[in-house]
């Protein structure tokens, strides 16, 4: 069995405990012989796949009333890995979601790390510099790289220690955003934990 | 006397309790007889009134060891209105800068509410669409309009809130934002008040 999560650019595959990313574009579908359960954002790889009989869409084992109905799939996933705590995905968007006794209890979305870094850019060419991760968040600043990072990080990251414990912490950016939150399990596989379970429940709950 | 803010497009005019605002590139200086005290992120308007003997830079007037060298004058302006409080101008970007005892205790930098809403825009089709300001910013959202505004508003607004009081809104998005945060002062010609009290102190602190 394998686990696919496909994103709009890349093919994430999880088999036997390995992960692999391609290409969306090169992969082809006909190259893999196994059963494969896969969410997809990508309408084209979708229509590519429909005729495979091995691929299975998991859209379909969700209970869309614990959720809604426009919600991102990944969103889905990486709360059916997590019963109780707080889920933060930092990919292109940064995603927050709580579950308490495997109830979701709602979330919000900010912006990723490098979308906010380029809407600052595109305000003006004055604030068209990096972020400082080694900013305390915890003081005012007084430079203007610490200014746009604390003036992006530190309300994100408050609100989200606010939300209660356990955190977890997944995407690209899990290792960067867990500097400031020590306390959170960073965990790159959240995806494919919640894609299996799910699986492993078979039905709508 | 006149008080003039020059943005990059427009010309803002204070004159005996009057604003006016006109356009930066239609602007003809020669039609001002009176004395003009300006500040200006314009480098093109500047160069047009360098030879105006009525036109007086405030950026000479400023203590630049209370700021920093990179800070913003609009919101230098905005601060020098200040002596004790927290002041939030929400314009392109959203400023928040502390001032205790007439001293500048830093600050920092958000996106303005349009250039946020852009930046989800650019991330996803499913992400284009308008903040929903009458959202509770204390729920978890359910719904993407709402999981956006509180994802992007929540952690701001209750950072704002934890800078302590007095609290000024300035800025085009002002009386929006006060919706949100319902002690604030919404003071719209803070940045002409701060440029008074800077040409009344007339000489460097």
């Amino acid at each position: 069995m394998i686990l696919c999560d496909v994103g709009n650019t890349s093919v994430d595959l999880f088999y036997v405990g390995k992960r692999t990313k391609l290409s969306a574009e090169d992969f082809d579908p006909a190259t893999v012989q196994d059963s494969v359960y896969y969410v997809s954002v990508n309408a084209s790889f979708n229509e590519r796949i429909q005729n495979y009989t091995n691929w299975y869409d998991l859209r379909q084992l969700i209970d869309w009333e614990k959720y809604y109905p426009t919600m991102g799939i990944d969103r889905i996933m990486v709360c059916e890995a997590v019963e109780e705590g707080v889920i933060v995905d930092a990919g292109s968007a940064i995603t927050v979601d709580v579950m308490r006794g495997d109830v979701y209890q709602g979330g919000f979305i900010s912006l990723g790390l490098r979308s906010a870094q380029s809407a600052y850019a595109n305000l003006s060419g004055a604030l068209d510099v990096s972020f400082n991760f080694e900013v305390d968040l915890a003081k005012m600043a007084k430079n203007t790289p610490d200014a746009l990072t604390v003036g992006f990080l530190a309300p994100l990251i408050e609100k989200i220690q606010s939300l209660g414990k356990p955190l977890y912490l997944t995407g690209g950016d899990a290792v960067l955003l867990s500097c400031f939150l020590p306390e959170a399990t960073v965990d790159e596989e959240l995806i494919f934990k919640g894609m299996k379970k799910l699986i492993e429940k078979g039905v709508k709950c």
